[in-house]
């Protein structure tokens, strides 16, 4: 998506460890209107299919997923990282290793909003090793749920998560899939 | 807004400690057709003033204050609850403490995205004893921005912190207060 990718290039800052800061405008503060234009990409991707729930996990990615769940007319789930107090003890889960704080977290989806009947998309603003990706398609695949696809803002196509999911047969579509990036060289796209 | 009391009434559970589970509709999975029509509310109760920011707080914040910036055309800022990596140290910071968690956590908003030139209109889901508004009214106020008002979605009216925020002279706007509430008598609104 070449709108998408001339942003990035624009006000990504790639820093050390392979790490692209998008926060002016993807995962700190949100640039809504563009999340519009996402959304509508995502929903002409999977324009053929049957979706009736979103599914994200927090916190970056719940703009983008809200955003997309309205031009599908679904709601959105969005997986919690921690067990809080207000949700029920039946809930599905998995555990996550984060890339960006270099920890492994439990990450839940309360039983009672995801089960057979449900068609589900995937929503996430980055796909680097996959981890989060994983967790999510095991909890949609623990409830019975039909996997329809997911649906990335940012992919690290130079990392292996893509590649590891694509070759499970799940349908992965990213809007930007990085194949290089550096602190002096710039950003290119696959 | 009575739609939306109907929605609390009908789907919202009572739960023993003065907690509200809204976790089917608001707080973990989300409806969006519903966010839409939050956020077309606090524009119209907003709409004699300039906005160019909203600021809110991951996670359950996010998804209605996403929806509210798209109604004023401006973009998002979410405060992030922990440091990571991937933002720089230049940072507002408060401390706020977790009715639900129970549990005091660093807050910070990136200096960069918020200075005086920004009027901003606070978003959140819930009011119940102020902690999180309070935060982020301070990172407002430390930045030298132009605090317009705040918009919750649910306010425990029973708890202080909508009285004590308003006695400060900032306006609130809630779209359901809650004067209150038990687990076999129902929910009462102001």
């Amino acid at each position: 998506m070449k709108l998408w990718e001339d942003r990035i290039v624009r006000d990504g800052k790639v820093r050390e460890g392979n790490v692209l800061k998008v926060d002016s405008f993807l995962n700190h503060q949100m640039d809504v209107k563009l999340f519009r234009q996402l959304a509508a990409e995502f929903k002409r991707l999977y324009s053929d299919k049957e979706i009736n729930k979103i599914l994200t996990i927090e916190a970056s990615g719940i703009g983008i997923a809200c955003a997309t769940a309205e031009e599908f007319g679904c709601p959105v789930i969005f997986a919690k990282k921690t067990k809080t107090k207000n949700i029920a003890g039946d809930v599905y889960t998995c555990k996550v290793e984060s890339f960006t704080h270099s920890t492994v977290y439990d990450v839940i989806v309360a039983k009672e909003f995801l089960g057979p009947e449900d068609k589900v998309l995937i929503i996430d603003d980055f796909l680097a090793n996959g981890a989060a990706l994983m967790g999510l398609i095991k909890i949609v695949n623990d409830a019975g749920a039909t996997l329809v696809g997911a649906g990335i803002a940012i992919e690290k196509a130079f990392q292996p998560g893509g590649e590891l999911i694509r070759s499970k047969g799940v349908r992965v579509e990213s809007l930007a899939r990085i194949k290089s990036m550096s602190e002096n060289g710039g950003i290119e796209f696959c």
